[in-house]
Protein backbone atom coordinates (compact mmCIF):
# COMPACT_ATOMS: atom_id res chain seq x y z
CA UNK A 1 0.00 0.00 0.00
CA UNK A 2 2.76 2.81 1.06
CA UNK A 3 4.62 1.71 -2.22
CA UNK A 4 1.33 2.07 -4.25
CA UNK A 5 0.44 5.55 -2.29
CA UNK A 6 3.81 6.36 -3.50
CA UNK A 7 3.51 5.24 -6.89
CA UNK A 8 -0.05 7.06 -7.10
CA UNK A 9 1.56 10.88 -5.22
CA UNK A 10 4.46 10.45 -8.04
CA UNK A 11 2.61 10.25 -10.27
CA UNK A 12 -0.21 12.92 -9.14
CA UNK A 13 3.25 14.72 -9.10
CA UNK A 14 4.33 13.88 -12.65
CA UNK A 15 1.26 14.76 -14.01
CA UNK A 16 0.90 18.18 -11.83
CA UNK A 17 4.53 19.27 -13.08
CA UNK A 18 4.00 18.65 -16.68
CA UNK A 19 0.37 20.65 -16.04
CA UNK A 20 2.32 23.44 -14.81
CA UNK A 21 4.74 23.28 -17.60
CA UNK A 22 2.25 23.05 -20.00
CA UNK A 23 0.41 26.54 -18.26
CA UNK A 24 3.48 28.15 -17.82
CA UNK A 25 4.27 27.77 -21.53
CA UNK A 26 0.91 28.98 -22.41
CA UNK A 27 1.10 31.92 -20.50
CA UNK A 28 4.70 32.70 -21.67
CA UNK A 29 3.30 31.86 -24.90
CA UNK A 30 0.71 34.08 -24.98
CA UNK A 31 1.42 37.91 -26.57
CA UNK A 32 1.10 40.70 -24.24
CA UNK A 33 -1.80 43.11 -24.19
CA UNK A 34 0.59 45.66 -25.58
CA UNK A 35 1.63 43.34 -28.58
CA UNK A 36 -2.15 42.36 -28.84
CA UNK A 37 -2.84 46.12 -28.77
CA UNK A 38 -0.41 47.03 -31.79
CA UNK A 39 -1.29 43.95 -33.55
CA UNK A 40 -4.77 45.12 -33.81
CA UNK A 41 -3.32 48.22 -35.26
CA UNK A 42 -1.55 46.92 -38.17
CA UNK A 43 -4.67 44.43 -38.57
CA UNK A 44 -6.80 47.74 -38.49
CA UNK A 45 -4.68 49.40 -41.21
CA UNK A 46 -4.19 46.84 -43.49
CA UNK A 47 -8.26 46.26 -43.74
CA UNK A 48 -8.74 49.95 -44.14
CA UNK A 49 -6.75 49.54 -47.10
CA UNK A 50 -7.52 46.77 -48.80
CA UNK A 51 -11.50 48.22 -49.02
CA UNK A 52 -9.26 51.57 -50.00
CA UNK A 53 -10.21 53.63 -46.85
CA UNK A 54 -6.88 55.62 -46.58
CA UNK A 55 -7.94 57.89 -43.92
CA UNK A 56 -8.92 54.43 -41.65
CA UNK A 57 -5.16 53.51 -42.66
CA UNK A 58 -3.89 56.41 -41.64
CA UNK A 59 -5.11 56.22 -38.21
CA UNK A 60 -2.70 53.99 -37.52
CA UNK A 61 -0.21 57.21 -37.24
CA UNK A 62 -0.16 59.37 -34.41
CA UNK A 63 -1.46 62.75 -35.78
CA UNK A 64 1.07 64.83 -35.08
CA UNK A 65 3.39 67.66 -36.43
CA UNK A 66 6.25 65.51 -35.33
CA UNK A 67 5.49 61.64 -37.57
CA UNK A 68 7.92 60.89 -39.44
CA UNK A 69 7.97 58.76 -42.81
CA UNK A 70 11.52 57.86 -44.10
CA UNK A 71 10.94 56.45 -47.23
CA UNK A 72 13.16 57.63 -50.22
CA UNK A 73 13.33 61.02 -48.51
CA UNK A 74 11.67 62.14 -45.00
CA UNK A 75 8.22 63.26 -44.53
CA UNK A 76 7.28 64.99 -41.53
CA UNK A 77 3.96 65.92 -39.71
CA UNK A 78 0.93 63.22 -40.10
CA UNK A 79 -1.32 65.72 -43.00
CA UNK A 80 2.13 65.41 -45.27
CA UNK A 81 2.29 61.89 -44.53
CA UNK A 82 -1.44 61.76 -45.65
CA UNK A 83 -1.07 63.61 -48.31
CA UNK A 84 1.91 61.66 -49.80
CA UNK A 85 -0.09 58.17 -49.71
CA UNK A 86 -3.14 59.92 -51.64
CA UNK A 87 -1.12 61.43 -54.54
CA UNK A 88 0.86 58.12 -54.84
CA UNK A 89 -2.80 55.71 -54.30
CA UNK A 90 -5.19 57.78 -55.73
CA UNK A 91 -7.90 55.12 -56.32
CA UNK A 92 -8.85 51.74 -54.76
CA UNK A 93 -7.09 49.94 -57.99
CA UNK A 94 -3.57 51.70 -57.23
CA UNK A 95 -4.04 50.69 -53.65
CA UNK A 96 -3.86 46.93 -54.80
CA UNK A 97 -4.23 44.61 -51.79
CA UNK A 98 -1.76 45.25 -48.62
CA UNK A 99 -0.60 42.15 -46.32
CA UNK A 100 1.45 42.60 -43.60
CA UNK A 101 3.56 39.68 -42.91
CA UNK A 102 6.50 38.58 -40.67
CA UNK A 103 5.42 40.63 -37.83
CA UNK A 104 7.70 41.07 -34.76
CA UNK A 105 6.62 43.67 -31.57
CA UNK A 106 9.55 44.44 -29.71
CA UNK A 107 8.70 46.31 -26.54
CA UNK A 108 11.19 48.68 -25.47
CA UNK A 109 10.27 50.31 -22.57
CA UNK A 110 6.58 51.58 -21.05
CA UNK A 111 5.12 53.73 -24.37
CA UNK A 112 7.66 52.54 -27.15
CA UNK A 113 7.65 49.76 -28.85
CA UNK A 114 9.23 48.45 -32.23
CA UNK A 115 7.87 46.66 -35.11
CA UNK A 116 9.64 44.62 -38.04
CA UNK A 117 7.30 43.29 -40.44
CA UNK A 118 7.53 43.34 -44.20
CA UNK A 119 4.34 44.58 -46.95
CA UNK A 120 3.25 43.36 -50.23
CA UNK A 121 1.28 44.81 -52.60
CA UNK A 122 -1.22 42.83 -55.15
CA UNK A 123 -1.97 44.82 -58.01
CA UNK A 124 -2.49 44.44 -61.74
CA UNK A 125 0.24 45.55 -64.07
CA UNK A 126 -1.96 48.25 -65.24
CA UNK A 127 -2.03 49.69 -61.47
CA UNK A 128 1.52 49.89 -61.28
CA UNK A 129 2.05 45.70 -60.36
CA UNK A 130 3.13 43.89 -57.25
CA UNK A 131 5.62 45.94 -54.84
CA UNK A 132 6.69 44.84 -51.55
CA UNK A 133 9.63 45.95 -48.74
CA UNK A 134 10.69 45.38 -45.34
CA UNK A 135 9.32 48.09 -42.53
CA UNK A 136 10.22 49.33 -39.29
CA UNK A 137 7.99 51.23 -37.46
CA UNK A 138 8.02 52.94 -33.85
CA UNK A 139 5.18 52.81 -31.67
CA UNK A 140 4.03 55.07 -28.82
CA UNK A 141 1.60 54.66 -26.55
CA UNK A 142 -0.83 58.36 -26.60
CA UNK A 143 -3.99 59.14 -24.93
CA UNK A 144 -5.11 57.86 -28.27
CA UNK A 145 -3.80 54.07 -27.47
CA UNK A 146 -0.72 52.64 -29.29
CA UNK A 147 0.45 54.89 -32.97
CA UNK A 148 2.87 54.53 -35.12
CA UNK A 149 5.41 58.19 -35.05
CA UNK A 150 8.22 56.47 -36.96
CA UNK A 151 7.91 54.36 -40.07
CA UNK A 152 10.78 53.43 -42.55
CA UNK A 153 10.06 51.52 -45.36
CA UNK A 154 11.63 50.42 -47.92
CA UNK B 1 18.37 111.12 -7.74
CA UNK B 2 15.02 108.95 -7.19
CA UNK B 3 14.63 108.73 -10.91
CA UNK B 4 18.39 108.29 -11.23
CA UNK B 5 18.38 105.28 -8.90
CA UNK B 6 14.69 104.20 -11.01
CA UNK B 7 16.67 104.30 -14.12
CA UNK B 8 19.82 102.73 -13.17
CA UNK B 9 17.48 99.71 -11.58
CA UNK B 10 15.16 99.29 -14.80
CA UNK B 11 18.32 99.28 -17.10
CA UNK B 12 20.28 96.54 -14.39
CA UNK B 13 16.76 94.74 -14.70
CA UNK B 14 16.62 95.29 -18.23
CA UNK B 15 20.02 93.36 -18.55
CA UNK B 16 19.75 90.98 -16.34
CA UNK B 17 16.37 90.09 -18.24
CA UNK B 18 18.16 89.74 -21.19
CA UNK B 19 21.33 87.98 -20.00
CA UNK B 20 18.88 85.20 -18.65
CA UNK B 21 16.85 85.47 -22.07
CA UNK B 22 20.31 84.64 -23.18
CA UNK B 23 21.02 82.02 -20.61
CA UNK B 24 17.79 80.14 -21.14
CA UNK B 25 18.30 80.12 -24.98
CA UNK B 26 21.51 78.92 -24.51
CA UNK B 27 20.60 76.41 -22.08
CA UNK B 28 17.68 75.07 -24.56
CA UNK B 29 19.84 74.83 -27.10
CA UNK B 30 22.88 73.10 -25.91
CA UNK B 31 22.46 69.28 -26.98
CA UNK B 32 21.50 66.95 -24.09
CA UNK B 33 24.30 64.47 -22.51
CA UNK B 34 22.34 61.65 -24.53
CA UNK B 35 22.38 63.33 -27.51
CA UNK B 36 25.85 64.41 -26.76
CA UNK B 37 26.68 60.58 -25.87
CA UNK B 38 25.01 59.33 -29.21
CA UNK B 39 26.97 61.80 -31.17
CA UNK B 40 30.16 60.99 -29.94
CA UNK B 41 29.12 56.81 -31.11
CA UNK B 42 28.04 57.91 -34.14
CA UNK B 43 31.23 60.33 -34.88
CA UNK B 44 33.42 57.45 -33.59
CA UNK B 45 32.10 54.83 -36.03
CA UNK B 46 32.59 57.36 -38.87
CA UNK B 47 35.91 57.81 -37.65
CA UNK B 48 36.51 53.93 -37.54
CA UNK B 49 35.35 53.18 -41.17
CA UNK B 50 37.81 55.83 -42.49
CA UNK B 51 40.63 54.23 -41.31
CA UNK B 52 39.52 50.84 -42.79
CA UNK B 53 38.52 49.18 -38.50
CA UNK B 54 35.53 47.78 -39.51
CA UNK B 55 35.24 46.49 -35.63
CA UNK B 56 36.32 49.24 -34.30
CA UNK B 57 33.00 50.41 -36.26
CA UNK B 58 31.12 47.78 -34.77
CA UNK B 59 31.20 49.32 -31.79
CA UNK B 60 28.62 51.47 -32.45
CA UNK B 61 26.37 48.37 -32.19
CA UNK B 62 24.94 46.49 -29.04
CA UNK B 63 27.23 43.13 -28.82
CA UNK B 64 23.81 40.97 -28.56
CA UNK B 65 22.41 38.15 -30.41
CA UNK B 66 19.15 40.23 -30.67
CA UNK B 67 20.99 42.74 -32.37
CA UNK B 68 19.29 43.85 -36.12
CA UNK B 69 20.56 45.29 -39.10
CA UNK B 70 17.48 45.52 -41.49
CA UNK B 71 18.54 46.01 -45.37
CA UNK B 72 17.72 44.60 -48.35
CA UNK B 73 16.86 41.56 -45.70
CA UNK B 74 16.94 41.38 -41.90
CA UNK B 75 20.03 40.23 -40.22
CA UNK B 76 19.87 39.04 -36.39
CA UNK B 77 22.82 39.78 -34.00
CA UNK B 78 25.92 41.50 -33.39
CA UNK B 79 28.45 39.07 -35.05
CA UNK B 80 26.33 38.19 -38.42
CA UNK B 81 26.40 41.98 -38.84
CA UNK B 82 29.81 42.29 -38.61
CA UNK B 83 30.23 39.36 -41.13
CA UNK B 84 28.32 41.05 -43.35
CA UNK B 85 29.81 44.14 -43.73
CA UNK B 86 33.27 41.91 -43.50
CA UNK B 87 31.99 40.03 -46.80
CA UNK B 88 30.78 43.45 -48.11
CA UNK B 89 33.35 45.82 -47.88
CA UNK B 90 36.32 43.61 -47.56
CA UNK B 91 39.18 46.22 -48.19
CA UNK B 92 39.78 49.89 -47.42
CA UNK B 93 39.10 50.64 -50.57
CA UNK B 94 35.55 49.23 -51.12
CA UNK B 95 35.03 51.06 -47.40
CA UNK B 96 35.86 54.16 -49.33
CA UNK B 97 34.88 57.36 -47.18
CA UNK B 98 31.86 57.07 -45.18
CA UNK B 99 30.21 60.93 -44.10
CA UNK B 100 26.93 60.80 -41.71
CA UNK B 101 24.79 64.02 -42.05
CA UNK B 102 22.01 65.63 -41.14
CA UNK B 103 21.40 63.54 -37.92
CA UNK B 104 18.56 63.69 -35.79
CA UNK B 105 18.62 62.74 -32.46
CA UNK B 106 14.92 61.87 -30.82
CA UNK B 107 15.12 61.03 -26.89
CA UNK B 108 11.71 57.98 -26.55
CA UNK B 109 12.09 57.16 -22.67
CA UNK B 110 15.18 56.90 -20.36
CA UNK B 111 16.66 54.12 -22.08
CA UNK B 112 15.95 54.44 -25.72
CA UNK B 113 16.79 56.91 -28.37
CA UNK B 114 15.89 56.69 -32.28
CA UNK B 115 18.41 58.90 -34.49
CA UNK B 116 17.43 59.58 -38.36
CA UNK B 117 20.28 60.50 -40.74
CA UNK B 118 21.74 60.64 -44.28
CA UNK B 119 25.32 58.23 -44.78
CA UNK B 120 27.46 58.96 -48.07
CA UNK B 121 29.85 56.75 -49.19
CA UNK B 122 32.27 58.41 -51.13
CA UNK B 123 34.81 55.73 -53.81
CA UNK B 124 36.42 55.45 -56.97
CA UNK B 125 33.89 53.61 -59.51
CA UNK B 126 36.50 50.65 -59.37
CA UNK B 127 35.80 50.14 -56.08
CA UNK B 128 32.22 49.99 -56.00
CA UNK B 129 31.92 53.79 -56.88
CA UNK B 130 29.47 56.19 -54.79
CA UNK B 131 26.54 55.13 -52.70
CA UNK B 132 24.26 56.20 -49.80
CA UNK B 133 20.99 57.10 -48.54
CA UNK B 134 18.75 57.42 -45.43
CA UNK B 135 19.29 55.28 -42.02
CA UNK B 136 16.72 55.11 -38.49
CA UNK B 137 18.78 53.55 -36.01
CA UNK B 138 17.49 52.87 -32.49
CA UNK B 139 19.88 53.27 -29.41
CA UNK B 140 19.66 50.98 -25.85
CA UNK B 141 21.63 52.80 -23.02
CA UNK B 142 23.20 49.50 -22.13
CA UNK B 143 26.08 48.98 -19.28
CA UNK B 144 28.31 49.78 -21.81
CA UNK B 145 26.75 52.70 -22.96
CA UNK B 146 24.72 54.14 -25.61
CA UNK B 147 24.68 51.22 -28.63
CA UNK B 148 22.40 50.55 -31.76
CA UNK B 149 20.36 47.94 -31.17
CA UNK B 150 18.53 48.24 -34.54
CA UNK B 151 19.77 49.62 -37.60
CA UNK B 152 17.42 50.05 -40.93
CA UNK B 153 20.02 51.53 -43.74
CA UNK B 154 17.79 52.13 -47.39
Amino acid sequence: MNSGLGNHLASALARTGLLGAALLFSISAQPSATERAIRTVLETQQTAWNRGDVEAFMSGYNDSESTLFVGATITRGYQRVLDNYRRRYPTKEKMGQLTFSDLEVHLLEAQHALVIGKWHLDRPADAGGNAGGIFTLLFKKTTAGWKIIMDHTS
